[in-house]
């Protein structure tokens, strides 16, 4: 079951890091962008880049979550290194999540959820469009758009984590409105995913079915562990987004299991700040973001 | 002015019908389909399927909405298939709506909005990736995800449609639920579009930030007509998800403008209900749908 999988991996390596593959050309270093000129030139290096990366960090994390639009905006060749890198890190032993952000009616969802955790059927042979472990949606569109990616939870031993309360300040715009039963609409979003992830909830007690709760609101954060207590949380915003150890602490239950927390830029651009190549300035980064995060959190596991 | 050029070519056509290119590669004729076993074959196939039924529509129709997720579904393939699928039709004198459902916090959308409507840099070359003249956006993360957008609709001409009502049932789940001041979340959407699209209004009115909203929901939107003047529709649901004309009728003023109205299987599958190729039978089935729709709306402009 993918969540009792990635919580093995957070418990062996104590660490509930999960580094963010934005990949923007610009993050790379000058000698690996010099020359280029077409997508194809771009894709090629940011696949180098993200591969040499992996090899640095999977050991040490358990996990990684691919954002698409880093690569969508290099067009079809972008596209090849997204699922180039979705099969090499998957290769490493990492549990991958797809931030896609997918959404739509019943049976365009369902054309999603084959693209990402399922499989597309061509006449008679069944073939993988861009397979990764978890995709991100978003439930705007209430259950007959999530019902489709749950059904391939469950067939396929794969996971998705719903957008709830994400990290950017407009979030609240919409995420904070107060319903009229006086309950916040991210609160009733989180009631939903809970419901959603009913029928898969694995021997640690998260379900397959999670939750994007941003490290930059702890009221919301805290109010949303204690009311789902079998979502796992997808944890973006901490380092460049200014969410620290302390502001997501309320993400963890007593047992210190409950979430990943995402770093992208704070990771991949760690050699502009420290110096070093891009890949041990990477390794570095994660390491000192075990030990912010596990100082906060305590021991993984019990 | 993109909104401008779209509303030119309904009336001009006396057509407001948008034809949905949500290509599953089942809609295809058996003779089409004998034979692919990979996704490059599927791919080559949907795409030679496109071009003829875009050949043997374009003079009738004034725009065609290409859905992303059945491309993505036959993975890097069938992404090439979808720019190649945007091109031809946008050669073709089309007006393109990539429907892509994409949203994310302010940088990542900023990498989407480059990706659909704008430009990517490589280097000091610019290059498009996915290029449309329009892209279909979730507001769930508010104005921060959404603003990217609009920044390259002033600088590229383009525009986007914001999910505000959709055409499936359990969009109610979410957008029928009622705020604290009584407004339900749909219409407090709306608002938040109207105001997006302030500083994009064109010559008939209507602002380069566009509203999506089911033919399927007739109640909800004469509400959002009367209360989002600037707002152009781009309304999904007729045909086979159960809309028709007259449920749709209210999405239009006075002057028999106000949308777009799309329709996918109904164009695309004609020939397996009426007979005939697939191309011609499509041409007929547009024909009928302008019959169908202007009855109701009556003449276009005025």
């Amino acid at each position: 079951m993918i969540t009792d999988k990635l919580i093995d991996g957070i418990i062996q390596m104590q660490n509930p890091t999960c580094v963010g593959l934005d990949t923007l050309f610009d993050y790379l270093p000058d000698d690996m962008k010099a020359g280029a000129t077409t997508f194809e030139d771009v894709a090629e290096r940011v696949l180098a880049f993200n591969k040499t990366l992996i090899d640095h960090i999977c050991d040490i994390v358990p996990s990684v979550k691919v954002q698409i639009a880093y690569y969508e905006m290099y067009g079809v060749a972008g596209m090849k290194a997204y699922y180039e890198t979705l099969k090499y890190a998957a290769a490493k032993g990492l549990v991958v999540i797809a931030d896609a952000k997918r959404n739509d009616i019943g049976s365009t969802a369902s054309c999603y959820a084959k693209a990402f955790l399922g499989e597309t059927q061509v006449n008679d042979r069944a073939l993988k469009a861009f397979p990764s472990d978890y995709v991100t949606v978003n439930g705007y569109l209430g259950s007959d758009g999530i019902l489709p990616f749950v059904e391939q939870c469950e067939k396929q031993d794969k996971g998705i984590f719903v957008l709830v309360k994400t990290s950017n300040p407009s979030g609240a715009e919409i995420q904070n409105m107060i319903l009229q039963n006086g309950v916040p609409m991210y609160e009733y979003m989180g009631g939903l995913v809970e419901k959603w992830g009913e029928s898969t909830i694995g021997n640690y007690g998260y379900s397959a079915v999670g939750a994007v709760v941003g490290a930059t609101h702890p009221t919301e954060a805290a109010r949303l562990r204690e009311v789902l207590p079998h979502t796992f949380f997808l944890i973006p915003g901490y380092g460049a987004q200014g969410g620290n150890a302390e502001m997501l602490k309320s993400c963890f239950g007593g047992d210190g299991l409950g979430g990943v927390v995402n770093n992208s830029r704070g990771i991949l651009c760690a050699y502009k700040k420290n110096g070093g190549t891009y890949y041990s300035a990477a390794r570095e980064a994660c390491i000192a973001m075990q030990k912010d995060l596990s100082a906060v959190i305590g021991k993984m596991g019990r």
